[in-house]
């Protein structure tokens, strides 16, 4: 251990409890990883209990210049919250539970350790609905969620984890505690300083409590597993349903030929909708009036298959026929996993440029690796695909990837973060004087960097870096 | 003319053109005033015909230390577009129009100068709808609209305008340009930096162009005027209607008694509900199925007057009936100028505290001024009230009604910001911690205070006061 982290542990002795402080072997593996890899082993996991404790680590770690890694529930997948060599854990594992609901306001306040799931459980037990989910929502904590501004499959419906803020309680890197948590959906008593924390990756402040809000229980919920000719049907059939179905569309989500295919084949289930198809796509449905939504929902999609924008649909009518139409959407990742090794790009387009972005990428791809794979998937109501590849060439695809991104006014990550994992990246997506701003904001409340050092982009030099991605 | 200004000019001579800087006489009286107030007149007005004249402007402005007064439709309600001693106006009326119109997308570029109402005709024209509207629609442009995080009427189903931003381009005090106006919906490539000039009054940098997100357009609208028994019956309808018309609702506006009936009077006009009722609302939804949503509003109407929620219900059947309705709601200001001098409170209020603020709010007014007069209405959905009186001590009423506003965890300006007119009011809603971490913000970006100087916060000594409020 460092003298630097020597000197901070002491400054927290009789500060934290016994369970605060974790040195040793007591630091299990699991504090080293994130979801895609494994980082250092962290030199200490300092685990508060509440608000002041965060204020009392943060406050001294500046004093001593101790770089911090924050963690939640590590399900990053851009490098955030995994270790790098020195850093010392600062772990809101502790710092969980819904701490009240107001249903008349819609809004609920919860600590940042909670899980997404107890978040959505307890919005359902209170009659009501949180509306961001992610496939880590067992483990995934709000702060991480807020942290990282996630997203997941209902974006076009109810926006990312910034649009369900409401408020939030964070402390800065010198320990001000700065809490907003009123919960007020219209008031512009001087700034708003939540964002400097939603999607900022835990390097401008660290979050301990949040006002999330909340929205009406859908009374209704159906989907609908489409084949179509071609992306350009379903970007079209987007934009109707968007439309035709408004306030009731809750997800878009498109799929390419081959991993449709290769999925149910995976899975070992008889495909829903026929085979062979240009494209295919999984809608969703989310409203307070089953009856009227049904007839809406049937409709929209008897009109597409009339004029030819669709060619086969299946239309879930059960609880047992829904989930497992989605159990499709969600094996991607297994099958994908069984395929091997792949490479994954989590990118944002433009819709209009959309084919333009898939051909460009494609070409550039044949270019360095004749052999490469595509499998591509993802939230088209956001733009967002998941475009994934099997490659021994990562890394010149990857830049191949993000220059057609940067050609079409892409971004390089829709929902994952820079964290370390895509520093490289960010100049396709953003502008030098951008980064620069960015870099003008953590020096502003984070000089010394001891928040999440080196992630979106490279603590300076003076700081000392604690690794080179 | 100061010196400082001078200098600033001869730098911008040839730089901007003929009509790009008024001096002298050509400076009219409207560049001094703001809708509440006259100011000074501005020594000079600026005004670029695009951004890099924003950015030479401010470059030249930021090495001279000379202190602007950023101004757009100059409609704001708490000045800060209004001019203070020895400010050069930087006018952005010469930047304006629709840029582009994405239907797929639903969004649309637009430069910074260009009106409201201007932006609803485009999205209309497009098919499309946008999702905020306010009473200075003609003449409030969208820059002054951004930087006031403006709100109005349909808040609870649209968000404020900072829902409504896709994107901005800015420029910030040094001349840097920010330009991100990609129009993702998701997009976590590093910090988002629009938040930074959203609701900031034009203090952290000049907005000189938007991305702003459009809406389907309603196919179906229809408002109610509502009598009601109590203040406690309307939050248990909108409550209800929250929940029940969800994906429709899209104004809740309540309307006191006495401003009900002195409004129908002063208006000359036939009371469309009962007089003498305990409250008034003013209900509108917006659909894509007008015979289903009309269904719905029908119903959920009848039941409230079935259990007693509401004495006296009248829905509109016609466009004109439509119009009507809302002409009451807005014939309100019309009414309280006709009443004589009077103090507004633009507040937020949670609202399950409603009552305990009003009850609080009424005995400290009391006991003041026992002849105060209270007007007050607002909109409900949002717990935004505006709370107007007639009297003669407007400063200690002022401080009372903040008080009860603190002591409820309101906001001391819903929508109309603080500006220079309620820097006083802002520690009622803020803490000490979130003010000087606001004051770090504009330390990090205007470090010599030449944007808007003296606007949410006073400046420090060190750079000068314009003007003490």
């Amino acid at each position: 251990m460092s003298e630097r982290a020597g000197r901070l542990l002491s400054r927290l002795e009789g500060r934290l409890d016994a369970a605060g402080m974790l040195v040793g072997d007591a630091v299990s593996d699991g504090y080293a990883a994130d979801a895609t890899a494994r980082g250092h082993r962290p030199v200490a996991v300092l685990r508060p209990r509440g608000t002041q404790d965060v204020s009392a680590i943060l406050s001294a770690a500046n004093e001593i210049g101790q770089p911090l890694v924050v963690q939640g529930g590590r399900t990053g997948l851009s490098g955030a919250s995994r270790p790098l060599a020195g850093e010392v854990s600062l772990s809101l594992e502790r710092m969980s539970g819904v701490e009240s609901i107001d249903v008349a306001a819609q809004t609920m306040i919860v600590a940042a350790g909670t899980p997404l799931q107890v978040v959505q459980q307890a919005a359902e037990d209170a009659g009501l609905f949180f509306g961001v989910d992610i496939g880590a929502r067992g483990t995934a904590t709000v702060g991480g969620n807020i942290g990282t501004n996630a997203g997941g499959i209902r974006v076009l419906r109810y926006g990312m984890y910034r649009a369900q803020v409401m408020g939030l309680e964070a402390v800065l890197a010198d320990g001000t505690v700065l809490s907003s948590l009123k919960g007020l959906p219209k008031d512009n008593s001087g700034y708003d300083l939540n964002p400097l924390f939603i999607g900022t990756e835990g390097t401008l402040g660290v979050i301990t409590r949040a006002c999330l809000k909340l929205h009406p229980k859908p009374k209704s919920e159906r989907n609908a597993f489409i084949a179509l000719p071609s992306l350009k049907a379903a970007q079209e059939l987007l934009a109707r349903l968007r439309i035709g179905l408004s306030g009731l569309l809750s997800a878009f989500e498109a799929i390419f030929p081959n991993v449709y295919e290769g999925t149910v084949a995976h899975m070992g289930i008889r495909p829903p909708v026929e085979v062979g198809a240009g494209m295919y796509a999984m809608v969703e449905i989310q409203g307070q009036s089953p009856d009227q939504d049904n007839e809406r929902f049937e409709a929209a999609l008897a009109e597409a298959l009339e004029e030819g924008l669709a060619t086969d649909v299946v239309l879930s009518s059960s609880l047992r026929e829904f989930s497992g139409l989605w159990a499709i959407r969600d094996g991607i990742n297994e099958f994908l996993f069984a395929r091997g090794e792949s490479v994954g790009f989590d990118i944002s387009v433009p819709l209009s440029r959309m084919q333009e972005f898939l051909d460009m990428a494609a070409h550039a791809i044949s270019e360095i690796d004749p052999d490469a794979v595509s499998f591509i998937f993802g939230h088209l109501g956001d733009g967002n695909l998941h475009y994934c590849m099997v490659t021994e060439r990562e890394k010149e695809i990857g830049e191949a990837v993000f220059s057609a991104i940067a050609a079409v006014g892409g971004g390089v990550s829709a929902e994952h973060g820079i964290g370390t994992d895509k520093r490289r990246y960010l100049k396709y997506a953003r502008s030098e004087a951008e980064i620069v701003t960015m870099r003008r904001l953590k020096a502003a409340f984070d000089p010394n960097y001891i928040l999440n050092r080196g992630r979106v982009f490279e603590a300076p030099v003076s700081v000392g870096q604690v690794e080179r991605a």
